[in-house]
């Protein structure tokens, strides 16, 4: 029997976690009130502001992260503003220049491994903030961090708490781009909470696209400056979705029961089945990390079978003869796809 | 028994038509290619030429009108052009400024039923090319309408067959927010077409989120200017759907049977009923149309009264005491709820 | 002899006054610091607001006028909000959408004298802001107004009053363009001031380019919320001259010694005569005014004969056989092409 | 006898060149057309085209640099696009976000000099242009250089043929910064001419602010692409100058009898004397270069001491205890300047 071509490329090739369907199902013909204004996104809202410790955040629901990112950005800053980010965050490299779009320089800093310190964050700051002629270049607003981040990293308690402090020390916005925050909340020893984001961040979303929705973005404001007639800001951007229910409905089924967490683990443990394997084998990894993106560094000519069974995302070349790729597991894992791909590991190490 | 309160202010209240959920749910746990490059997507896609005749033109699929809008004006214009439409149209007045906000002025023209003529572009155009500081002045080079209109009205294929000319003539894009357009493609009596609009418009959209779909907007573009790097702009607007399958799917469900036209046809005819109650009721209009929305004028008492059984949407004040309120259908109206606003027309007529 | 050509059609034909243009000359190879820091502009600045009734507001000088509205207005709108304006206002029809490109909407009033009224401007804030779904519309934030307007037309210190008042109770900028403020202030019986204009208006400037200077406009503001940053928007949008002296030095000369009103109230002298010239002749206008620009309603037979002896601009065609034109007056006019003009309107009158 | 403060911080602390100012003032009362149509205009316009070399391409008059390139560019590029530079370059640091500002990203490459090469230039456009999600990252479509760079370094002929090479195979737009161009030609050994740029560049400008005029930046287009339209965005953009002879008359001196030539050869002359003074007395540079700004790296303490004497302009901490600063000469500098300089630089040696 032919094998068939499985995809770990993404966190997004399946459709909606079944509680999720299900919950959009039976609401179906319902009437509501458009544009978010429904009852099930007030639940929504009112269970995140729970989750984050009794908050009196704002809760804001968008479709997707390039938009949410944009939307964020551009309530946040003055025209002349600019938003600081690793060299390697979504917004500086892959969301085809939406944040300049909107107006808005990315000051990028160098990163290993998708994270950025809070000196580095200061020094910068700085930098852009002492000159006599400081008019001249932009003025650094904003800190943006994902958590996890593109390389599947996770800022400790510590780290960001330190960040935290930088930027309030200097009048700068914090903003966590949570796309894929459910790995990187289970992926912690250290229990970094949804109540310390809330605490920590001036703003932070808490991705459902990547982790068990159709699609959606739950945004979290805590700062007041930020919370301004944001709903404008949705609609504008072309984020408002008109049967907004459909955003609520989502959230509630993921975070009402713990479904986030538990389906975030699962697919945190698929990964380090994979992790381990490639390490059991010799294989070196781009960067480190306990999430549910693997990043190894494999012989060309292993990539190059690979591909007719699995699809995975080229990451860069490392050097002459091997490349660091990217896979990926999800909540929609299947555990015997996952058993094929360490079997198939485990033959590498026998090369 | 106390009477529900009955949505008529929108013609999005509900979620999706059953084949277009059920399509979601069958398909949910196959892998899929991302952003919209699935073969789901590819299929609607194909279907959707087929039904405009075999144009060769490209199909997009995008969330949400607003979000089609800023993407479709943004690909168009260079930044010195603006785009002609309605005072009335809905880039002018109901998307916060999205148009502004892509660096496009909004130049608009008067209008009682929503509509704009051939001469009335025309005549804008020369006024801001022939002067001989015309650089002083926004180039128009789009011409956007709506089909059917914010007023319910539908263009002939003869106003159609004319802006085209006209748009022709002086090298401006014309654009076709087909929002609402199936109601408009069912209720024209000379049979405009999707073939016809393929052929006269140089862009348009079949519009999902009010007529049968969860959400999503087909866009259509034969224009080869218009085509360039399309994909692009939508990524940096952020309205690239990361399950790109979903807009596909729910294409195919509406468009394979011919599910959209019986949709829209049943909506118009619920409208058709509760105009005619209106009429047999001496009740006048703020505007004549055939489509999904109706816009009586009412006695401000009236619309006190039936506030409590019936959402519907404020238009405008007409004299002391009588306003233009909206009330609207569309494929997901219940008979039922239909009869119950028809009796309670009834009643207003021995007044 | 031949009669020469004679330039009616603009204020802005010849250089500078010659006080400018000397104080130019003699500090010519004095080295200063750049961008507007040097001692020059801090003098100018300083003396701007003596004049302003010794306001604590900000002075920044600009080249010109479209680039002071774009900046202005940038500093003052959030991405959603927009500005007011009279529909003939300059930002909203001879600046080729340079708002827009900014990213904000210009609400267009109707104004038959290209004044607006506060009336209007309540109006049209009321309309924007108490519909439930307010953040489907632009937010209205500041109203530009002109003085005096395109049309030649002055706000009376009253109609400033009640405007000032409008703003301030909605929480609107109140936006005076005073390309033209010289030409305003010496044609008003009121008594409008300069210190009147810092007291009502949130931000206004006194126009140099077309008021005796090569180039220049001082930008006086005075709310808070305005002043932030003011200089990074003046950067980023280009208008930070190197040589920031140049402003200085222009504004020191046409304001330490009342040049600016004596040369103003000089250019509204000779519109006045031929004004009257007009009047005698029996030629209505298209709107009265009592400032530099002149707009008669001419037979389109004189106009063409005209073209060969004067350059004027044509306004609008007013019915077959008459347009309405502009002539302009300023500090530069010679007496002996007035008196050209006087005669030359005389001559119709016998036709 | 007190010594005065001399100003080496930049290369535009005078007026114009006395033949410039001089042009201004003899025509000062002549009336002509506005916004750069005007006779002198026209003269300097056909004057640079001679210059090039009887070059086809378009001329235009801005007043400075940071206009004259977000101009540029927002001629050049369609939202989803970026422009390639230094992250030196002119647009990345120093102009508040200008290109941002316009919605466009910077694609900043790592250079020790100032200049980037053809190598650099196509590696970062097939980074962005091979990957199957390339739309996912903003798309290069122009390179933007400076001649001489903002480190006083040149590009030689062959550099720049390559370049234009790599640019013509990928589809780049090659546009050249000149606002120092004047120091640049004439320190070049191998005979780059303005014949050459037109030749090998897209789009270049001739500055006249940092090279003897008041203010004043001539853009020469040659590629067809670029030139439509472009007045529409130098007037949206808020850079066309009322009374634009004002620019053309100045190039007109500058151009006319090689003065622009001269001065700069003038300017580089009294570099150099600097220069080799510094050389003698062992003091490094942080770059090498032979136009009209000099980088020494000196001991805090003679730098601290000479802040009494000279300006001159921060650029960057070396080590503990020494830091590289900038001292530029112009046209305007005076010779007993320089001998002063010349003579502390001799005493440092003795330390």
């Amino acid at each position: 029997m032919e094998k068939r071509r499985i995809r770990f490329n993404c966190d997004y090739s399946e459709g909606a976690h079944e509680k999720v369907l299900e919950k959009l199902v039976v609401t179906n013909m319902e009437q509501t009130e458009g544009y978010g204004t429904d009852d099930y996104s007030r639940q929504a809202k009112e269970l995140i502001r729970r989750l984050c410790g009794g908050t009196d955040g704002d809760v804001h629901f968008l479709v997707g992260g390039t938009q949410t990112n944009l939307t964020v950005i551009s309530a946040a800053l003055r025209p002349y503003q600019g938003v600081i980010a690793a060299h390697t965050g979504h917004i500086n490299v892959h969301e085809t220049g939406a944040i300049e779009a909107c107006g808005h320089k990315v000051l990028a800093l160098p990163s290993k491994d998708g994270k950025i310190t809070a000196a580095q964050v200061e020094e910068c700051y700085l930098a852009h903030m002492q000159d006599g002629d400081r008019e001249h270049t932009v003025m650094p607003k904003m800190v943006y961090i994902s958590q996890s981040t593109e390389l599947g990293t996770v800022y400790s308690k510590e780290e960001l708490e330190q960040l935290s402090k930088t930027c309030r020390k200097n009048g700068l916005f914090l903003f966590l781009d949570g796309a894929r925050l459910g790995y990187a909340l289970v992926a912690l020893e250290n229990g970094l909470t949804l109540e310390d984001l809330a605490n920590l961040c001036d703003v932070f979303y808490i991705g459902g696209t990547k982790v068990g929705a159709l699609f959606g973005e739950a945004v979290v404001i805590t700062h007041p400056a930020l919370k301004e007639d944001f709903r404008y800001l949705i609609k504008q951007k072309g984020g408002m979705l008109a049967k907004g229910r459909l955003l609520g409905l989502q959230f509630l089924a993921l975070l009402e029961d713990g479904l986030y967490m538990e389906i975030s683990r699962y697919a945190n443990r698929q990964a380090q089945r994979i992790r381990e394997a490639f390490c059991e084998a010799g294989i070196p990894f781009l960067v480190d990390n306990t999430t549910n993106q693997i990043f190894p560094i494999l012989p060309d000519k292993v990539l190059e079978e690979w591909k007719k069974w699995y699809t995975f995302t080229y990451q860069e070349r490392v050097d002459e003869g091997h490349s660091a790729v990217r896979f990926c597991t999800s909540w929609a894992t299947r555990e015997e796809d996952a058993d094929q791909l360490v079997e198939d590991i485990r033959a590498i190490s026998f090369c």
